[in-house]
């Protein structure tokens, strides 16, 4: 491997000749040796790169900076942004905590590109950019950290996040709407109880996705508000006059999401609760989704010795001498990536909680937990509707029998032949292993005729959908 | 001490004879002995007072409830809310996850209490209420339980957690304003930053607070949806027409909350998504309050040997050979209140996702730490503004003495004298443990005036609040 | 209510007449509402009374305190240990995070009742003894706290907790003897697979409480480490040679339980790691009895519509018209009690964590969450012992007609008859929806002797226990 | 991209030519796409790499399998283990929970390579081993998956953990001994407290870490119990006489580590306790590092306006204008670590609840994050040993001026002027904003050549360490 001497002010530093980074970069690879390389998240490089890019902009137009400057650092955030340059990111997560390694990496890569695209090499003749001076101009790590975070968090959840769960929720809902007229036996308490429809059971699941993306949603406004123009302490030291509101205009013009400038600079670099927040929201739709995959792998347990009431798509083999085994795999994935996000959210927590004084040194830790669960919500609810939810059938003949089969069903008898009678009758077929049909017409209180008239489960699921 | 017998299907059990609760209770009491006896909350039991007692207002409108019922209901709701009968409810939260001992318990203590108001004897002559029939009439406990529980919270949120929190943050605002000419060095990463005002760092305080009311407040529309209705499963059965929306009516105007039926009862009963949604936005208060908390006792540690840029109130003797040693007691009571919700917050989460089929059962555990949560954040918040907050002063001389020595205003002379000047005057002052002003005048780069005119953090702060 | 007047450095405190706390206990009272009173638990208490009465032993003995205030000391705390002062102490958790207030509670309350056991008044006359240069000699807060909680703690463990889980661990052993010739289907991902033994089923809980037992074990050795003797900051200041090693010998001796004195006294004022360590013991024995209650209550779902395998003793009238609805009450509290061991295990890590310089303030947070945890898993386990696991019964009838109907059982033939023909057997009873037996007969692969003979599920549960 | 068919019993599958997976590989590529490709850690894919060498070792001892196809089998394995396949293991946590797909991967690419390795080509002519007969023999994913995982872990815990930990243990432990005679101020709540050396401070943290250690081996026991020899539900089926023990031995002796089979198979499938325990210890090394890196940011911080008593390697550029902005930048990494340690705990403990019946179907989740924080422990305790603990530096200057102005040593006054004058001394001192010394010769009660003999704060941090 060839390299090329770097330096900075601590002095000179060897980086690979193949890559774009510089000195700073090179130390923090060298002084971060923990976990996997590269484990920054390459969406938060993303939004670095849509705020050099608005920087340069805004601080061009606001005069101090020049439009050859500005557009070179254009076009190289357009050639980030469009996955030309992902492997010139090697550092890690477990850095400063401000990310100020990262943000020099983004300097660092953009200034060296920048030479290379003005038909100059890296190292020779006059630097087109500086990394400190121009593309971090009117900059500090401690308010871009945050903002490339944010339009990295926000975008996830926007794009990938909320899709992902609400093609989900519709695929429950069409289920819902099909399975409204099969009447089953209810549980409470994993007991057999009174009936209901599956398309009742199924719209629950609906609704709590609704509320969970209604509740996601709600977070969408703080994380909406970007840091950039607080500079190193939030007072905006060095920036021109109205450059917090441009850029951020800037911001919301390129991504076309609507970001705007935080109100209060010195809570949006000390403090990071819009990322508590939003994990807030997803941890809730991981509770949800949670109850949804569980119920819908026991009701389709079985096939013989479970309860086997809907079915599931076979998408792997399953054991290849017994026919019928399918495990409830994407279940099992989409619960596994629930104790993840329950996980991820205490992290957040915790670095949420230790901000000091002007600056929060939790912001690489809590951006990769939120974008990590925002990632995995989505791509598993897409996966499990693809995979499992569009395919669920239900096992008619079972929800009959598991149906017929309940003493439960005696509450219909009550006003026809009083309370006592229609409990001897449950009471008799529960000892006898018997049904409450062959048990009301052995005690010779309703006959066969009565009784087909009389229980009628699909009259006890109610008017309720 | 006495006993009376009591019955349920069961057979007979002893009860105390002072005591309105029946069988069902006895029974509870004797099978759950798990931690302190009665740590039901009483807000749950509140909240089943006033449901009961709109229970029996919407069935009698409706038809199935006599008035003299319906008032003797509502008469002993309102002892039980008027705190007369807090000693009847021993159970506790270790019960069956349903609330349904809890159920029963209310039920049983209002038909009894209602023999005595009717001139009767508990067990003896005609039942003038029974507890499952009339008490219990359209209800059960899979909905009553989550609608106590809804009442209990969405009020001590508002009367209690909100209120509290406001106290505080307009406290804190006040010394925002009161503090905004007062400059002081920045502190970044633990270290030595550009100024700001000590109005600009309680301003950020202010703002987190802000979003996390909002964000709490954003919770309450899911709270107010109340379960009562769906009955066993969440279909309704046995319930007249009408009755949902009617009995929600009714709990709105007892309780002078918007509280309304749930769209979707089946949510309703077998979810608690709604809990966790508003733990959610606690657990976001608890990490912003954190952060200020640990703030203000990092400034005002010393009172030699710390920081010392602000003054705590002493509202304890410190050691009694130590003046000056204000321990910051009420930020330690609040971080520690921080971190219970922290915990808190995982107890409900692990609640909210094991629903299983129709029903939740981990509805006690998920309700006391709801309420455990909103009750300390608002207390803590009180306590900490009186006898905290709301007395800190800054201590000027220190912040001034913080604030000249720094190396950090050297910022203000690059545009004078050029950055590589302005940087070997503070190197030397590092090295030298000068200040800026002798080695700037040492070195022959500015004079006393000049400097003294040149660098003046107060315009360092910006225009931002 | 009447008052007497009380001072500290501070000035005049009215108490209430009939209380023996003094001034610093009052203005505790009043500083710190937050939550209901009197939350301190009074193990911590009773863990101060074994500690000062140790320290005036140990005074005693070094020549610093003269017998006599000793004795009375002694007394005091002795009569404390007994319970008949339980009601002075009023403190809340939510106080001064190192438990000062506690301490001079304790210290108070020992000073005014060994007045009146003296024969004087309180408040009159010569102090018998004073609450800190008599009661807390040799102890500072920093260390006392911290000891007293080691105290309660360890007994609770050790006394409650373990003793809770082996009753459990060996009724559940019990169970896995009875249970051990019984065959039954097994279930992964909750699908049928191979058969096993009932009893082997459980003997897997009891492994996991006996892990879970063996792992609490290892960490009492570091709770038997007591800070006493460390004073203010660990340097055991103001103490007589040989002071810490004495204190926790007499201890020892009055707890009848190994304590020690902490190798590190820094390390055991300014981190409270043996709380992390034993509650992460608490919460495995959590995730333990989480899926041993699950586990029975899905074996025992039903009756009709259910699993069904086993039967759980009905201890609450089910719904009088629907029989053998058994609610699985005991598995519902305690998996409700895992939950909040699971929350309260984040409450104590971050407590845990946020010690500063030599004192970690989030003492009384700690100890009460792992003393509630030791408590509730202790009484949970008796709970569901008593009132669940000891009469668990198999259903063997709905054991035999799920074993025998499983389509898994054709493993056994594949060594009689080749595997393609063994599958084939099986794809015919899945899709026909009829037994192996039957298919196997129909296809002309076996007779109904060899079939008896070849499919033995007994012999497919392996040697294994 | 070219392709190749591989069948499984569901049909026929594309798979890319240049690699040695098969159809079950290549289905569950297609049908988890949830977050990046091949997420599963590589360390389970070795673990997985050992069993199978020992399986097919013990499979052919015991007669049922001949020794090419073993010989063939460890062939590839131990290429594997070499890493020379890496890029063959494409799948991701988030698939099956029992991690069949991963056991299908591994059986299949060693059944594929083997086919080259024994010169012939996939898909073509007569298998020399088959994925199901040969290399998953006396196997099911059920056992292996968990004994893969356990391989995992341990060496990870044992080759990366333990050795980072006690790296930084004991650097911290020399400067314990360097420091041993630097005294400084104590700090109590954050306040100024009495005195204690820099080596005792540091000595807690040695202490910490000690215990933390000693907990982390106290798991390793059952984490040394492997599945394997369980097969599918616990009870051995298909299994050889004596293979269990066989199996493990071999492992034990591939891996030089004291692997040995799980005493109870059911608990070994069914629950994974021991990894809930290890991480619970790993969680506990979190803790203390928190403390100690927190305590270390906060000592060092300044470098003028902050505590800085010591003085941390300066290893980036800090502010270019600002020197000596040393930010505490490994702290801020190991911090986070700690942070996400901390939240994967939850993870794991979540996932630890969910056995049902059988099997636990979180296995992926809970070995990844246990992986995780074994590698981020180990890899940032090393980092910051090397880049941070071993340069910290005493800052003399700034530690004598803190210690000699601190109130607190009037203390040592007590015994020679009486309590209540040097109460007086340090009362004036404070109001004035003068030393003790000043005010106390001003008053008159000692002379200096007293104060310097009496006032000695060497003599205060007493004989202990």
């Amino acid at each position: 491997m060839s390299f090329r001497i770097e330096k900075d002010t601590m002095g000179e530093v060897q980086v690979p000749s193949d890559k774009y980074w510089g000195a700073q970069t090179e130390r923090s690879r060298n002084n971060f040796k923990i976990g996997p390389a590269a484990s920054m998240p390459l969406e938060v490089i993303y939004g670095f790169a849509y705020l050099k890019k608005a920087a340069a902009f805004a601080n061009c137009e606001l005069g101090v900076l020049p439009e050859n400057k500005r557009d070179l650092i254009a076009q190289v955030c357009d050639e980030i942004l469009d996955g030309q340059h992902d492997e010139q990111f090697p550092l890690v997560i477990w850095q400063t905590g401000s990310g100020t390694q990262s943000n020099m990496n983004v300097n660092e890569v953009i200034a060296n590109r920048a030479q290379v695209l003005a038909g100059g090499a890296i190292g020779e003749g006059e630097k087109v950019l500086t990394p400190n001076d121009d593309v971090n101009k009117s900059q500090s790590s401690n308010d871009t950290f945050p903002t490339g975070m944010h339009i990295a968090i926000y975008k996830k959840v926007v794009e990938n996040t909320i899709p992902g769960v609400v093609q989900l929720r519709d695929t429950l809902n069409d289920k819902a709407k099909a399975f409204e007229k099969i009447v089953k036996i209810g549980r409470t308490h994993l007991m057999d109880a009174t009936p209901l429809t599956l398309g009742q059971e199924f719209s629950g699941y609906v609704a709590q996705l609704d509320h969970g993306v209604k509740a996601l949603k709600n977070t969408l406004e703080h994380l909406s508000e970007l840091a950039l123009g607080g500079t190193a302490v939030g007072t905006g030291l060095n920036t021109p006059s109205g450059y917090d509101v441009l850029v951020a205009k800037y911001i919301a013009d390129f991504t076309g999401h609507p970001f705007k400038t935080a109100a209060n600079k010195f809570e949006a670099l000390a403090a990071h609760d819009a990322l508590v927040e939003t994990h807030g929201a997803l941890k809730q739709l991981a509770v949800s989704l949670n109850k949804i995959a569980n119920d819908i792998r026991m009701l389709a347990s079985g096939p013989r010795s479970g309860i086997g009431e809907i079915i599931l798509p076979a998408n792997e083999p399953g054991s290849s001498i017994m026919p019928g085994k399918v495990n409830p795999t994407q279940c099992e994935a989409l619960t596994m990536v629930c104790a993840q996000v329950m996980g991820n959210d205490v992290a957040v927590t915790v670095g949420g909680t230790q901000g000091h004084y002007e600056l929060n040194v939790f912001k690489p830790v809590m951006a990769a937990n939120v974008l990590q669960s925002a990632q995995l919500i989505g791509d598993a609810c897409v996966s499990f509707e693809k995979n499992c939810a569009v395919g669920i059938e239900p096992n008619q003949e079972v929800i009959q029998k598991l149906l017929s089969n309940s003493l439960m069903l005696v509450t219909a008898l009550n006003t026809k032949i009083g309370y006592y009678k229609a409990a001897e009758i449950a009471n008799t077929a529960h000892k006898n292993g018997t049904t409450l049909k062959e048990e009301a017409i052995n005690l010779g209180y309703v006959t066969a005729e009565e009784y087909d008239e009389w229980v009628k489960p699909e009259e006890m699921v109610g008017s309720l959908k």
